[in-house]
């Protein structure tokens, strides 16, 4: 009975997740859904990401978190397509709640929605949110072994960030032992090394959000998420 | 019906919770549930405490993780009692998986053990394992918002740590901002800024460490989150 249960809810959230998968590509706008733990530098990311981009992309933000607007006011300086989701005790955003957020936007105005996930390397790997692909992100502060720790989300996206790369210097982080458990968990998937402080890589990022954005996929049947799909 | 299992999961858990804290308290062992996100320090932190508390007290660690068994490697060094728990596609430990974890170590031998749970700052929030006190974990690196975004933390924590102290001059972090949020949050919780690398702080919190099994609570029938009830 329990497991017939969670298995109703998965399917539930999958249907309404293609069904926000149909309207984003009927509306023209591609969609990624970013996730890493609480503090990688998503938000900080995000705001360096708007201001590069610029005029090139119309981009709308939704915003996850179980409290506060605070990322929504960050965002709100940079774009005025923004919307912030607090989900409370919940510890992931699923495919209802991104629903609800599209439905604050006028769709027809954006070239690309990111989708911030709430902070959390696990939960939110499990849930489709309608996204052509996941981006999996990690920061040199918390340690070369986290994709061994949490190898389910090297498997699900279809880029990997590793932000803070400024604070190498100060942090006992071993980039090398890094990419080789990368590259040991999911051969070829791309990685990009940033920092959202200093700059560094963001124009790696945004050419690849461009590219994204310029090859999106033209059916809804299948999400994006492997590497040689999306690159 | 979804909401009476859901009910009937968490009160199973709650039962062996309540088994583990009898069982601890028979043996006189304090037990702590050390809550932070991925790469926080909490395996760091764990390192030099083993180390500074030596021969004071005996410390048992069970390591939860989703896989990998880098953190128990870490540990043995300091301690011959220390289990890995990985936990799979799981984002939290239970009360069973710690029962199945103290089954593993002599708790006759022992003066304190240290769950460490999985790396997450929202799930292993609500499930009680029979500890005496929940210890909330953040670290400079994540930015001063953290408590703010994970208010259910800070009001279920006995004590709050803020690992990282040293890496403050290098990142964007307000300490006032930090310490207000927890404050507004819930008033008088004990708060120790330390730093796992540079040793900073260690002292105040191994400290509280040996006041809490010098003060453990005699019976099993209330666990001891209140601040004033373990300082």
């Amino acid at each position: 009975m329990e497991i017939k249960i969670i298995e109703n809810v998965l399917k539930l959230n999958d249907e309404v997740a293609q069904q926000n998968r149909h309207q984003l590509r009927e509306a023209g706008v591609t969609c990624i859904n970013l996730i890493g733990s609480p503090g990688s530098g998503k938000t900080a990311l995000l705001e360096r990401t708007l201001e590069m981009l610029g005029s090139d992309l119309a981009v709308g933000v939704l915003a996850g978190d179980m409290a506060t607007t605070r990322d929504a006011n960050r965002l709100a300086a940079f774009t005025p397509h923004v919307v912030q989701i607090n989900v409370g005790k919940s510890c992931h955003l699923d495919a209802n709640q991104v629903r609800q957020g599209m439905n604050s936007l006028d769709l027809t105005a954006l070239d690309l929605l990111i989708i911030e996930n709430v902070g959390n390397l696990i939960c939110p790997v499990g849930f489709d949110l309608g996204q052509d692909v996941k981006v999996g992100m990690f920061s040199a502060t918390e340690g070369d072994d986290k994709p061994a720790k949490h190898p389910y989300l090297v498997l699900e996206a279809g880029l990997l960030l590793l932000n803070k790369i400024d604070l190498l210097p100060h942090v006992p982080f071993d980039v090398t032992r890094f990419r080789e458990d990368v590259g040991s968990i999911r051969e070829g998937i791309p990685l990009i090394e940033l920092s959202a402080v200093t700059g560094d890589g963001l124009d790696v990022w945004c050419t690849w959000l461009r590219r994204l954005c310029n090859e999106r996929p033209s059916t809804d049947k299948q999400p994006c998420c492997e590497p040689g799909a999306v690159l």
